[in-house]
C-alpha cells in the first residue's frame, strides 16, 4: 500500500462535473494515500499533517485525472496495412475482398494467432496508450464470430492487467460481424448468445455490446442478445448510427445502456433519447477520419441535450488504426468542433461513465489516485497538438509507473 | 570513425528512384562503414570479407532511409493553444485578433524569449521527431520579421545540430509576413533583404523562402527577394499557392527551386513548369487538416507530369501543430490519396531533393549511413498507422542513436 505523498505547485484540472470547464484550480496541492486521492485544493489549505510527508514540486505543470480510452478492439491477429495499400492504388471494394481483405481477414488472423502472440501484440498497444498517460482501457472481443475465439480475445484482454498497470473493461462483441456464409439470426442464437453464456461463466465480460447497423445486426437481432446480457446482470452498449440511422440509439436507450458509440447518424430525438436514459455518446473521430466520413455527430443535439460525450480511439485494424488518446482529442476538436474541455471530459469523466467506472475520471477525495502529469502550461494543449505527447509522469493507483 | 558493421536478415526499402515503388529487397544485407553505407543486397550476396565483421540480426525487420521533414518551423516561442480553444468556443478571427492572437502572437512570442529558452523549446520537438526515425530537419526563420531575431532563429536552429545526432538545414524565410503597421515593399527592402545577406554573411543560410500570398507577399515582392537570394549564391524554395493561386509556383519554377510547398491551388500548369525545373512539391497535409482546407493538392497532375512530391509535417504553432512526420505520411494518404509507397518517398528520397541533399534520402552505396529500422513486416504500415510509432532503432551516420 503506498504511502502518503503530497503533489505540490500544481496546477490541477479536477474535471469536477459542477466546476465548469476544466475545474481548475492553480497554485494546488493533491495527496495521495493507499492508492487513493487523500485530499486536494489550494496550497495554501495543505492541512497541516501533510507538510511533513514526502512530496514532489511539480514546478506548476498540469495534473490531469489519467486518461480512460473507453472503446478499442486492441486484442486482434494481424494488420490490414495491404488492403488500405490496395485501397489507394484504386483498387475496388470488391477486388480487396477477392484478395482476403475487410473485416474476414482480421477474424482469420485472429483465429489464426497464437494466445502468447495476440497478448504479445496487445501489449505493444497497451504501452503505447500508457504512454500517454492511459490508466485504463476497454477492450472487446468480436473477432472470433466463434466460441472459442471470442473467449480466447476476452482472456487475452483479462491479462492484460496482469502485464501492464493498467485496469482493463471487456466487452463481448460477438455481434460484431456476420460470419461469412451464416445466417444472421442463426449466428445470433447458436454461436453468440452461447459464447456470451460462457464468457460470462469465465468471469469474462464486463460489458455486452454490438454493431447495430446494416451491414451487421438490425434492432431485433440487438434486442435477443440485450436480453441475453441482462438475464446476466450485464450493462450494455453499443455501435450505433455510424453509417444510416436504423434505429440503434433509441434500443440503447431503452436498455440504459452505458454508451452509445459512433453516433454520426443520431437525430436530435437520438440525442433526447439518450440523455433520458443517461447514456454516453461515445465519439470516434478516428473512424470518421480513416472512411472519409463527411456526417459528423450532432454535437449541437448532444449539447443542448446535456448528452454527455467521451471520445475514444476505436483502435482497430480495419476503419481506425489509430494508436493515440491524444489525437482523438485532437480530432473531436478539429472535425467535430469540440472544445478542448469538452475534448478532456470526453477521456476523463465521461469516458469513465462510458465503462460504467465511479472511481475515476475526475480528481476527488476517494477517487483513485490515477493521475496524468503534463509538461503543458495550459489544458488546451493536450487536444491543440498533433501528434504530440507532452506526457511528464503517470501515477497509476497512486504508484509512478 | 564507426568500424564496419553489418545489419542481417532485414528487408530492404532501398527507396532507388529506378527501383519501383519500395526498391524492395528481401532477405538483405546492409553494411555500414564510416558513417556510409558500404554495400547493400541480398544476404547470399554478402562479400565474404563481410561475413567476419561486427552484426545485428534483424530478424526480417524493414531498414528504410531515415526520415526527413523537410518543412518545419520548430524554432518558436509560446504556443497557440488557447486561440486554438477560444476559435472553437466560437470567437471570431476579429476576436481572436483583439486578443492577440494570429502570427502577431508567435513573432511577438519568440522575440522575447531567451536564446536558451527558444533552443530548449525546439529541442523537445527535434526529440519528438527523432523518435520517429528522423534524421534531417529543415528549420525556417520567419517569426521574428526584424533582422535580429530572424538571425537569433536561425542562430538557434543551427545549435540543434550540435545538441543532437540531426542535421539541420536552414532556410531564411523573412518574407513570411508583412510585421504589424509595416508596409511590404518597405519591410523587404529594409527589413528582410538586409537580415538575409546578414544571416549569409554568419552562415546561417542554407536556402531562401517566402510566403507567396494575398496575405503575404506578391510575385513582384518574392521577385526582390529570390534576386537577392541568387546573389549570394543561395536556392531558393516557396510556400505557394496553399490559400488562392497568385504564380508563386511557376515563380518558383522560374528560379529553379528547390520545392514548391502547399501547392493545394497550383494547376495543372504549374505541375508542368515544376516538372521542367524538376522541383519538388511539398505538401503539407497538416496545415491542410487544420485549416479545414477542401482543396486538396492536384496529386494527378504532379503523377501525370512526373513532379516529385515530398510531405512534411509543416511544424508550426498556427496552422500545424503537427510533431509527427509519420503521420502526415497517413494524412497524405488519406487526405490527399497518396499511396503508402509514394509516402515514403515523400520523406526520404523527395524530402532530399526539396533539401537540395544528393547524400541521403535512398539505400545506396556511397550514401550517409542514415537508417530507420522499424518493426513492421511491410512499408505500408508506415502509413497506415494513425499516431503509432513503430520505430525498433535508428541508425544516423553510422551510429546507432
Ligand atoms: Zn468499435
Ligand atoms: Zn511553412
Amino acid at each position: 500500500m503506498p504511502a502518503p505523498h503530497v503533489y505540490k505547485e500544481a496546477t490541477l484540472a479536477t474535471m469536477q462535473p459542477e466546476a465548469g470547464d476544466y475545474g481548475l484550480i492553480p497554485n494546488a496541492a493533491l495527496v495521495t494515500d493507499g492508492g487513493k486521492i487523500a485530499w486536494l485544493g489550494p496550497m495554501a489549505d495543505l492541512p497541516k499533517p501533510y507538510a511533513s510527508v514526502s512530496s514532489t514540486n511539480l514546478a506548476g505543470r498540469l495534473i490531469t485525472p489519467a486518461l480512460i480510452d473507453c472503446h478499442t478492439h486492441i486484442v486482434h491477429g494481424g494488420n490490414r496495412a495491404l488492403e488500405f495499400e490496395m485501397r489507394l492504388q484504386g483498387a475496388s471494394y470488391e477486388e480487396i475482398a477477392r484478395a482476403g481483405g475487410g473485416i474476414v481477414s482480421t477474424v482469420t488472423a485472429t483465429r489464426n494467432t497464437s494466445d502468447a502472440d495476440l497478448l504479445k501484440a496487445a501489449l505493444t498497444r497497451v504501452d503505447a496508450l500508457i504512454a500517454e498517460g492511459v490508466s485504463t482501457i476497454e477492450v472487446k472481443s468480436g473477432y472470433g464470430l466463434d466460441i472459442e475465439t471470442e473467449l480466447k480475445m476476452l482472456r487475452t484482454a483479462r491479462q492484460i492487467a496482469t502485464q501492464r498497470p493498467v485496469r482493463v473493461s471487456t466487452s463481448f462483441l460477438g455481434a460484431h460481424a456476420v460470419p461469412k456464409g451464416a445466417n444472421a439470426d442463426t449466428y445470433i442464437d447458436d454461436v453468440c448468445i452461447p459464447a456470451l453464456k460462457a464468457a460470462h461463466a469465465e468471469g469474462l465480460v464486463d460489458m455486452v455490446d454490438g454493431f447495430c447497423e446494416g451491414i451487421a445486426f438490425d434492432v431485433a437481432q440487438m434486442t435477443r442478445v440485450f436480453d441475453a446480457a441482462k438475464a446476466l446482470g450485464l450493462p450494455i452498449k453499443l455501435h450505433a448510427e455510424q453509417l444510416s440511422n436504423i434505429g440503434g440509439t433509441q434500443l440503447a436507450a431503452r436498455y440504459n445502456a452505458l454508451s452509445a458509440d459512433h453516433v454520426e447518424y443520431a437525430s436530435e430525438a437520438d440525442a433526447a433519447a439518450l440523455a433520458k436514459s443517461n447514456t454516453v455518446a461515445v465519439l470516434l473521430p478516428g473512424a470518421f477520419y480513416t472512411l472519409h466520413e463527411t456526417q459528423k455527430p450532432p454535437v449541437a443535439a448532444f449539447r443542448a441535450h446535456s448528452v454527455p460525450m467521451a471520445l475514444a480511439t476505436d483502435w482497430n485494424p480495419g476503419s481506425s488504426p489509430l494508436g493515440s488518446l491524444l489525437l482523438s482529442m485532437n480530432m473531436g476538436c478539429t472535425l467535430f468542433g469540440l472544445t478542448p474541455a469538452e475534448a478532456l471530459a470526453g477521456t476523463t469523466r465521461h469516458a469513465a461513465a462510458a465503462l460504467g467506472l465511479t472511481d475515476s475520471g475526475t480528481l476527488a477525495a476517494g477517487k483513485r489516485a490515477d493521475l496524468a502529469i503534463w509538461n503543458v502550461a495550459t489544458p488546451a494543449e493536450l487536444s491543440y497538438g498533433i501528434g504530440i505527447n507532452p506526457l511528464h509522469t503517470r501515477i497509476f493507483a497512486g504508484q509512478a509507473t
